[in-house]
């Protein structure tokens, strides 16, 4: 194992070395970090539910009545009525026929594409789609081709060099590590126009946009023309888990050949449970999203007066670019001497020169919280001359 | 989506096609199927504790304190004490200096194997190795070289060809859809002769074999020489996810490299806290592992007796080996329609022509149901006739 030493000090040696930090309390605005109370600003739970009460309640529920594990994978012994009501409920906040639940948004992207295509496709891929996206492209055989992040012209130029083949054209909904969203109104045009089939990863998407929360898709108005919409239950849906949303003949196809999906224990039934009931209640509950985008909005601003380089999206994801993973580690240290948890994104999670702070909102930020930490980022931006002043 | 359609049709035709039973209570010798009790003996539920009250506690607990999602991947902010303390257990479990959770067995595999191995390098492969280590494989880039099963001359002859390159020789601890046991002792005796790394996927050993249940490579006496053991914490350990144990040094390299550990949101609090409680009962329990032989040994003497092809194996998984996919799918129907839920196995999930009824048992099943079943089984067997009389 002599190579791994070798690699593991490069990547020491280049400010690239990651691991975990623990928590000892539930996934929320303020969490317990080893001890020390910190402001946490980089979580996925958006609207706020990982901790809430109903959410806890129906785990509990199920608990109780079906036990702790699945025991086998879904088509032999690990199927419960709760993953048939849930791929039920998801079908119906996403308007298809029918859903599918895998295990992790990982192992949707990879068990969808690799059963999907082949040697014989052509994938083309925005240059910002999620690891899973290129792994599951990988698996595949296909040839995957890249285009300039959400630029149409780029596509429609590749397009052009493959036309004929089969094709496919997958993007994230929102970009996980820049908050931006796809032009998915552009894509759908694009590919009616050449016949390609579309696929929208919506993990970051789903419950912050759209009507009821039911997705990019859906805020784009395009929702019908997404041939496979996936997302993830892990996010705004608090729970864990990814799904694909489609045709009846398209899930029953992937629950036949996605080897993910096949070849896995399925989730707890508790797990189910709390996603069934977060999407309960993400459909009816607007003010939770409002909320978001209000604090979201308000808290891009503020950070683009003081000078830093982020992006004007519609989603609470604000990348806050340092370039430098050097820096963007010190400026993440310095924040947590002040008691606030934003961690540092680095390479391979973001392209090589481009770490940042990964700022994320959740909907049960208070102005108070965040007040503080726009005083502070402010401070540390001066010191470590990242903005001006 | 035309090519959908025709490839289903022909899953169809062939008697192959899929679709989940669903179950309204826990994981159990019997469960509530769709509102009929039946006795369940396909489940990977070997210990019986995916209903044990003290797993449910710990479960509760955990959501009671932790809330439900972990609200982010594990090096951003998706880590909590628990992940901690079991990533720990796990290592003392299995005699490790570390250990590294992933979501599932399928994305350990994956994840280990995609960072480990690239196109210079040659994967020996046991050709009855389990679908999420092939994936690996694939992912990886590497020359998949697969042996015929459990057989070392055609390994070593096989090594012979690609002498001098980076090799790993990959295997299942215990077949899941046979029940045999890899030959470890040999295996390691390879691995040393001709220099090459080893890795053991223990997903149906870890919890059943060995001194504490601490699986296959115990059961051998040769954890020590097994650079990489793999295992799953969703069968007897009755909770969902994967795991790698192993040396410091290789736990931090695929905790920076596993693209699968890196780009996925951590598993729920609760269900790391079942994983954990789960080892602390098996490391302990030994009366509940020595039923679970006995009762497997008595149950597959009995039927081979009656003359069905099965294994004799040290493992409670017993093939009753059909062949014909729609012969294996009607004994288990007929079996359903006297109370006994045993699914069919069929391709791609075991190898053409070899579609087979996959009885598994748990320590908690009774004399009592498992004499009923064979009882059963007999008749329908000669009904079918499967076995002579």
């Amino acid at each position: 194992m002599n190579n791994l030493s070798k690699r593991l000090s490069l990547i020491k040696e280049n400010d690239l070395y990651r691991d975990c930090r623990y928590f000892c309390s539930s996934q929320a605005p303020k969490v317990n970090m080893e001890g020390k109370e910190v402001i946490l600003l980089g979580s996925n739970n958006y609207l706020g539910l990982c901790d809430d009460a109903r959410l806890k309640e129906a785990a509990i529920k199920a608990v109780n009545k079906y036990g702790v594990g699945a025991g086998g994978s879904r088509l032999t012994t690990g199927s419960y009525d709760l993953h048939r009501k849930l791929e039920e409920k998801i079908a119906t906040f996403k308007g298809t026929e029918n859903s599918l639940v895998f295990n992790t948004g990982y192992m949707a992207n990879v068990g969808i594409l690799s059963a999907l295509c082949d040697r014989k496709w052509v994938i083309f891929c925005d240059k910002y789609n999620h690891a899973s996206i290129i792994d599951g492209c990988l698996l595949s055989g296909a040839k995957l081709v890249r285009y300039k992040h959400c630029d149409m012209s780029d596509l429609e130029r590749k397009i052009h060099i493959y036309k004929g083949k089969n094709n496919l054209i997958v993007t994230d909904g929102v970009f996980s590590m820049d908050g931006d969203v796809a032009p998915l109104k552009e894509i759908v045009k694009l590919a009616k126009r050449y016949e390609i089939l579309t696929m929208v990863d919506d993990a970051h998407g789903v419950g912050v946009l759209g009507e009821r929360g039911s997705g990019t898709a859906a805020y784009f108005g395009v929702s019908e023309h997404i041939d496979i919409q996936m997302g993830t239950l892990s996010k705004a849906i608090a729970s864990v888990g990814g799904y694909i949303a489609g045709k009846k003949e398209v899930i029953d196809y992937f629950k036949n050949l996605s080897r993910s999906f096949i070849f896995s224990t399925g989730l707890p039934p508790a797990s189910i449970a709390v996603s069934l009931k977060a999407i309960e209640i993400i459909e009816k509950d607007n003010k939770r999203r409002e909320r978001l985008t209000v604090l979201s909005n308000w808290f891009k601003k503020e950070l683009k007066l003081m000078g830093f380089n982020t992006t004007d999206t519609i989603t609470p994801i604000i990348p806050v670019i340092i370039g430098d993973a050097k820096k963007a580690n010190k400026l993440s240290e310095n924040l947590l001497e002040e008691g606030i948890y934003i961690p540092a994104i680095r390479p391979p999670t973001v392209p090589k020169g481009t770490s940042r702070l990964r700022i994320s909102l959740m909907a049960t930020h208070t102005y108070e919280d965040l007040s503080y930490v726009l005083k502070v980022i402010k401070e540390q931006g001066r010191r470590l001359q990242i903005i001006e002043g």
